[in-house]
């Protein structure tokens, strides 16, 4: 293959190394199969074929008659559009909202003494939460006793009797209203998935709006509800990130160490896979293996999480998985759950790398799996640490190529440290905004996607807004980009954002891209806007604070953007989703919801051009705000 | 059209009546649209088609090198077809086990005096239940605090902190063993049906048999959770079935009736409209209008359910359901939810029809929503009648062509029924069984699919089992298929049963064909199952006992065939699921699965076959028995 090639397939120096090895050794990567794959199939393209009952397939063509009209059932092509896109999020929803469970469960079994490893690392925060739920005695009462009725309360937001989850009291009453009035409060986590299956099935809801209003409670059921109890517990269970120094891409692998690299979402896994890496007989058998010592560093989203409360850097996001396996320095790999591409473990096999599976909910034929729970993480977190040092022995030097030098970056603003950085308040951030300082925030997130050269449009994306003095956040796998690209130290200030912006960053000491977390961490970024929002009396949707997923993949994503959205966020996408076929839905996404819930969707490829419209987004609810 | 066409597509001559007047009328039937859409997309046929994430659109065929071998994420077919099966049947369960938190939410609504109009009518059932579910003082505590107690019970089968849902108490303890080795055993409902969601995320569960086992795992939370929820609750609120008679077809309209057809499932709408179409007041404006009364029946599933308690007539099952509109003597049409056609609210324009959707999670957008909540029902389905009083009076008669005389039928057959008529133990059958005269039993159940000419495998397979000595159960839509074969009357054992069956059958006054009920009723059927394999001393899987479904088509009969098997069951499809794409899966469900859970799933088109088939397995388990 051309060296052309490698360069049109990601920007990055690190990433074209990898592609031009991997084309060397004969490895098959996610771009080569988008290539196979391409083009796709137009129905499902355009979110128009529908397989939900075996009275099917179908499929449809809006504005046709006769052929391709309606489903055998009689569905239109706003139906089934509708439902498939409904389904979508749901899956996306519940990835994060069992995260969030398995969390749950942890504390739980902490709490009984059945967790041996793990404990409660911030106090604080927990007493913080129980007395924001209202949870009697929060500050007062022995610590296990809160943590219990806390625990009682997570898992309750899962179940069926509920009026509201939890967090719903964190959001603005204007927007609560919202809410009511569109039957989009979220009632149970788990309900609200449930029903958008049940509503989906063939011959429940056939109204395009109902089931995309449905769709919006499943989400928000995630953003307020599942993903916010997995950001709040991971705190409690591994403390709460403050800001910190950190390295980034694939230069952090280390020639001389036992390189074990864990890729997925729960720290639950990663977290001990680190203190396993710690232990003094281990480091000794590494030495005694040949290494100078063990080098646990993240991908992905619990490559996130490591970031932001351990300081661990971070090899890659999602388009680097594959290629961090072709260096030929990753003796192990440890994934638990979700974006784990099912190439990884065949490509281990073209290399010495051990690839261990450690959740029984994500298996993969070629793996060896080493299930970890609460109960046994400790032990099985050590064998997986040994067996990779025991991979170290088999790796073969002359196959090693580790390209390039890490990036320095910052990273662990969570919304207490932005606020502990504020001195105690959000409101000299209000200031600087409503000063016109800072013009607005963004919220840039989500993932990679081989169809948009990889990072091109993350980083086209967050230097534009930059320039527009408008203030970043980050999280997942943009995150990656945004350090690989050097916007997250506090020199990019300087260097990259505009005047105004340059200056609140300067005199605060921070990058003006700030690193708040994995994706279930946008929790984090709707949390902040609620509490500006009520700092300053207003909806969410009167802030001038917009998101962003420029180069998002997944279900996951897609469900972020919507109950982004309809937390009155306006939410731009690089890219459409799956519902392109039905002008009624496309419709109500980049327009409709507006009228709704004061926020929607935009949908634009050039990065340039997507910058002046969140911009102007921007720019709009400040004069609306008079400011 | 031809005239021969249309008893190509129905055995039956009020539906062929109705296709001819269809025709003749301009009116778009399921048959109509079948035709369309055939030939369907054969990746999305095979389940070999993956939209899950937007890195595709993706298709794969298996034994492809290169081109077509992997999606874009690298999952090869297996996963991805064990990924759509998954969500396929995670869409059944939800459906059915909503359809039991509806059930739940009214029994908790009527011990706070909030549903007026229903209550409690089966005390003894109540009270066994909680006895059975060992909740303290079900006999002798007021009824409403051991009521709230299982309120309580049952919700919390649809939460997270559970190690297994309520009922499988009833399952026999070796088939407790066998989920257990294989991780099968439900815990939570919803939280069952949130983790597939999670599972079939990219990048989560990329082994096939592993995601195949949690769809089964899911399955099982629906048949002895939410759909045994259903049923057991039902009857509670409405009256355990007892045997009664009752009739079947279009046949069952009335000319000089003012008909109100209620469609769909849930009987806390259906039993409300049949006491409002009772109420004085109504009966007298229907008087008024010039009708000689109103006559609600039944269709699909919530018409099994007014059948089987109350011996409400039934007009039709799935595929009669556009054509009971095309009598134009349907003065209104009610629904709730699930297996409504979108086609219908559009044909009720073609004629005087009012059409009514009733439940917030079922909108259609040519309906008149009436919102019926335990609340306000009462008022709410007065109003429907009203409305329906009203349509009568624009009915045209001149469009009327009611075809057809009503068969006779016997309904009723609960657990508690059949064990009535026993003598008040399963003895006396277990005896039949053992010596032979009945031979086993099969539960045939589900729905109708245009791909199989309408009824045709069902009442074939249904005659060419009796006339193998084997006792035949059956739910759902099948019911008006053997009813209207003259099956479910006594006189048909000598009729069309073998001489030993006829001979049992004849002592007990009963059909040959026993009426179980709806499509959640199926729960039932495997209860009726645990219960003789207990009294047996064995495993469900020893017993001459296996279901089948000869036209199904919903994720919801996919659902029950996949807990039908994982109980013991060996399971009959007429036409495959969406899986023959993967020889790995398909080989799993037609074989492997017997290794695991000692049953499998057998497809054939040919009944005289499909019986063969039935008949062998159940020679083989008697010979295993000894028997």
């Amino acid at each position: 293959m051309e060296e052309k090639k490698f360069s049109e397939r990601s920007i990055w120096k690190d990433a074209q190394a990898m592609l031009e090895k991997a084309d060397k050794e004969g490895v098959q990567t996610v771009w080569d199969r988008r290539e196979l794959q391409n083009p796709g199939c137009t129905f499902c393209q355009g979110g128009t074929s529908c397989h939900i009952c075996s009275m099917g397939p179908c499929r449809v063509i809006e504005g046709k008659v006769g052929k391709w009209q309606y489903g055998v059932c009689g569905a239109d092509v706003h139906t089934i559009v509708a439902r498939n896109f409904g389904r979508f999020v749901a899956a996306g929803s519940a990835s994060h909202s069992d995260h969030g469970r398995d969390l749950v469960e942890t504390l739980s079994e902490v709490l009984s003494g059945q967790a041996p490893g793990y404990s409660i690392r911030d106090e604080g925060k927990l007493r913080a939460l129980a007395a924001e739920l209202e949870i009697e005695g929060a500050q007062d009462r022995p610590l296990y006793d809160v943590a219990a009725d806390l625990v009682d309360e997570f898992y309750d937001n899962f179940s069926s009797r509920r009026k509201e989850v939890s967090f719903v009291k964190r959001v603005p009453e204007q927007r609560r209203a919202i809410w009511k009035k569109y039957g989009m409060t979220p009632r149970g986590i788990d309900r609200e998935i449930t029903e958008m299956m049940h509503r989906t099935h063939m011959g429940v809801d056939n109204d395009y709006a109902s089931l995309l209003l449905h769709a919006a409670r499943t989400c928000l059921g995630d953003g307020w509800g599942g993903s916010m109890i997995g950001t709040e517990i991971s705190d409690v269970l591994f403390g709460t990130p403050e800001p910190r120094m950190s390295k980034v891409n694939l230069g952090v692998l280390k020639e001389d160490h036992v390189n074990v690299l864990v890729h997925g979402h729960n720290p639950v896994v990663s977290e001990m896979v680190l203190a396993a890496s710690r232990d003094e007989d281990l480091l000794k058998e590494a030495v005694s293996a040949g290494a100078k010592g063990i080098n646990v560093v993240g991908l992905c989203c619990t490559g996130n999480e490591l970031l932001m409360r351990q300081g661990i850097p971070l090899a890659g996001n999602h388009l680097m998985t594959e290629l961090v396996i072709v260096t030929g320095a990753a003796d192990a790999v440890v994934v638990d759950y979700q974006c784990i591409m099912p190439s990884l473990a065949r490509i281990a096999q073209c290399y010495h790398t051990a690839f261990f599976t450690t959740s029984s909910k994500g298996r993969f034929p070629e793996a060896t799996h080493v299930p970890v729970e609460p109960g046994n993480a400790r032990e099985q977190c050590r064998l997986i640490v040994r067996s990779a040092v025991q991979a170290y022995t088999k790796r073969d030097p002359r196959r090693v190529l580790i390209p390039d030098k890490p990036v320095e970056m910052m990273s662990g603003f969570s919304v207490e440290a932005i606020t502990k950085a504020l001195g105690g308040s959000l409101q000299p951030l209000l200031d600087a905004i409503v000063s016109g300082h800072i013009k607005g925030i963004v919220g840039v997130v989500g993932c990679n996607n081989p169809k948009i050269k990889h990072d091109s449009a993350n980083v086209a994306l967050l230097e534009a807004l930059i320039r527009r003095d408008i203030l970043v956040v980050v999280t997942g796998c943009v995150t990656s980009a945004a350090a690989k690209a050097g916007l997250l130290v506090p020199a990019a200030a300087r260097e990259k954002a505009g005047a105004d912006l340059a200056a609140v960053c300067e005199s605060l000491g921070v990058p003006p891209v700030l690193h708040m977390g994995s994706c279930v961490d946008n929790s984090r970024i709707i949390h902040f806007a609620a509490l500006a929002a009520k700092a300053l009396g207003v909806d969410i949707s009167d802030l001038p604070v917009c998101a962003s997923s420029p180069e998002w993949y997944s279900e996951k994503a897609a469900a972020i953007g919507l109950y982004a959205v309809t937390s009155g966020i306006p939410t731009h996408l690089g890219h459409p989703p799956m519902i392109l076929g039905s002008s009624k839905v496309t419709q109500l996404a980049v327009s409709g919801l507006q009228d709704l819930v004061g926020a929607h969707f935009l949908v634009e490829g050039d990065m340039e051009k997507a910058a002046d419209q969140l911009e102007g987004i921007i720019l709009e609810r400040r004069e609306k705000l008079g400011i």
